[in-house]
């Protein structure tokens, strides 16, 4: 490392500051039960604004690129090396909740801010990425702006409708000052190759930092997974008092059956410290045929598993396989999956992982290490190639409700945190010997 | 026993004959699809008419109670002692099958007509009872004509509405030839200590005795049930990537481990010789908030449990408890089961169900015992008190659907038992020197 700063904390008059923005951000997006920012809709639009501006008033450099996402920009001492990334997205679900992506993005500018207020010129550029578009509650797609960034936006999405409005979004990007041709030539915005690195601050979706009483967690990987949206059991239907045990071919306890078999080798893979959640989030006997006194012949249901392991989630995929089969033949039902959608992990740079932790235990932030369950930018940061890590923020509730609640100054330890990560970890990185110098 | 008859079969022309009425039902209620007779409705008094006729010709005497139900006489040589009864309905489910009910009927104007036909008075006299109303897919209500035969008939039930025609029960009874005075006072139309036992006979509605390969089933009882119409486990909604195994209190596994837990205790509670099934007819999330993606948080469904043995549906509400209160304990999840609503079981003469399986051994009818799993108008004079049995016939795929199908042979097998046993079941009783004489 070429640069000592060892005074660079937040002063009260930053936090402030910060608070206010989080306050001002509050207000012009409360819609009586929480917070909408529609993507790509006014909601979006008036936040970046407003964090635009925010940052002009600062001095930074202030830009928008071709899918409309802000880049605010401190130019670094040698601005010919690849410069060092952050950020997250200003948008949020229907009556969700205020911290969802703005944490990221206000702690981001907190660490431009501070050093800019410091008259530090860092070591690299540093650039805090604004995108667009993360949330697919409105137009059922989701990382928008950053997959515009690397010119992997789909065109064909341009005529998808935003729920409310029903406006295209084709429409609404242009409202917000996108340009289309660009993203129908799926032009790059930037290079991979000219980012460092790329640190996402945002809260846990999770309730484990809560359960474990530990403010500031660094992400070890971004979960991929395993779908089955429309997986049936077919077994057959019978009259509930006339057919005994050994004739029935009951779809709800094969069904029953499955899970629990599934259930016991998730316990036994956690045992072996193998990352997996498992989820039948639907479930459901035919109602046009279904009856108290009728043995039921069909359930239906989705299924879900999830893993930072690539190998985790296809080993899983054989063992739902053999399991099946077993009641299968125990039972003289039938399963049918349906299609499997497959989402792969996206891994977090285990150097930066590493060097975060180092941070954490010299400056005093209590952490841990934990996986992402929900997706993020990052994975398509990281997904390009470019070293990537998380920082998570203890958070109460889980997102996307307006009940989420992060403590200040958890906000601001792991604020601190990303501070010092965006100024050391190109050179952690370039210790190894691996990663770009 | 007073009486010797070696000769007693039916003759070829009288199987023809019974045949005939068989097809004239079929061809009177067919309904393009299955058979359809409307309890209380043009269907069933129509299948009655024909019966009564049939038996009006054949010199049997013929009458109709207050509730419209048919009754054909054969006196006997002893009027004064306690009658001997059989019988069974004569409406179906709309697209139903022909021998649900009919079976029984035609079965018992078989035994009648073969002795009348014979010259042969028999020592007490036999009463045919064609009942009302058994199917509840009419009204919503079963066993009409039987009930109402005990004073048992609800004058609440008068306002019922036909389904389809939206006619009243009241409006129907009285085109039938029903007296609502009557039935309003709730006066018994016989008196079940003047009837000295009571067999029916039926088609079985499940499929063990095709399983097994046996035509003719001698019923040891009719199973009650325990029915929890709306239960519910409730856990926790929550993001399915970001809440790890320990953390969750998703309500399908809980369900899926009660489920198991509970099958356990079933294949155990077999092993053991007690009689029970066990279905969960309706299982589903709320679609209202599931998601494949959200672990959970409430799943609704039905239970039933069904035994012929009072001690076994209640111990098994026990058992239920325990494994409910264990899962709640491991998985922190809450069950709420909701009323539960009782149907005793219905106990059958065990001294007629012997004396049915003697003369089956003495005639060369392959049998076995079991139990009814559906309830039958049966219970209804077990309950009252009437030493009852009931001979079940094979049948492939059930009852309530156009593709029942029962064996003509089988049938003839049934009736011949049903015929030897109106003949010499009350001496059987009287042997024991517990029954009526």
């Amino acid at each position: 490392m070429d640069i000592a700063l060892p005074d660079l904390t937040f002063d009260p008059a930053l936090k402030e500051w910060t608070l206010g923005l989080f306050e001002a951000l509050r207000r012009m997006s409360f819609d009586g039960v929480g917070i909408s920012r529609a993507t790509y809709g006014e909601g979006e639009s008036g936040a970046i604004a407003l964090v635009a501006e925010a940052a002009r008033r600062e001095g930074l450099q202030v830009a928008h690129d071709a899918a409309a996402n802000l880049v605010v920009t401190l130019p670094g001492r040698r601005p010919e090396l690849p410069f060092v990334a952050c950020g997250s997205h200003l948008d949020s679900v229907p009556q969700g909740g205020n911290f969802d992506g703005a944490a990221g993005v206000l702690a981001g500018l907190m660490a431009l801010v501070t050093l800019k207020r410091a008259g530090v010129t860092p070591p690299r550029t540093l650039k805090l990425f604004v995108l667009r578009g993360e949330e697919s509650a409105w137009f059922g797609k989701c990382y928008l702006g950053s997959s515009a960034l690397f010119g992997r936006f789909d065109p064909a999405d341009f005529d998808l409708r935003q729920s409310g409005t029903g406006r295209t979004l084709a429409e609404c990007m242009a409202a917000a000052g996108a340009d289309a041709d660009i993203l129908r030539r799926r032009e790059p915005l930037v290079r991979a190759a000219d980012i460092a690195c790329f640190l996402e601050l945002h809260i846990e979706q999770g309730p484990v930092m809560v359960a474990r009483g530990i403010p500031v967690g660094i992400v070890t990987g971004i979960r991929g997974n395993v779908r089955h949206p429309k997986a049936v059991c077919r077994g057959e239907a019978a009259h509930s008092g006339a057919v005994p045990r050994w004739l029935r071919h009951d779809a709800v306890f094969a069904t029953s059956d499955l899970v629990m078999r599934l259930d016991r080798h998730w316990e036994a893979l956690l045992e072996q410290g193998q990352d997996l959640v498992l989820t039948l989030g639907i479930i459901g006997t035919n109602p046009e045929e279904h009856a108290m006194s009728r043995v039921p012949g069909e359930v239906r249901f989705s299924l879900e598993w999830r893993s930072q392991s690539a190998e985790v989630l296809e080993g899983f995929a054989g063992l739902l396989r053999e399991e099946a089969a077993a009641v299968e033949r125990s039972r003289g039902v039938a399963f049918d999956f349906g299609a499997a959608v497959p989402t792969p992990p996206a891994a977090m740079d285990p150097r930066l992982a590493a060097h975060l932790g180092t941070l954490c235990r010299a400056r005093g932030i209590p952490y841990e290490f934990l996986p992402s369950g929900a997706g993020h930018d990052a994975a398509i940061f990281a997904n390009e190639g470019v070293p990537t890590v998380m920082i998570f923020i203890r958070n109460e509730h889980g997102s996307h409700n307006p009940r989420e609640a992060m403590d200040h100054d958890d906000f601001f330890l792991g604020a601190e945190l990303l501070l010092h990560g965006l100024l050391t970890a190109p050179a952690a990185l370039a210790a190894t010997g691996e990663g770009p110098a």
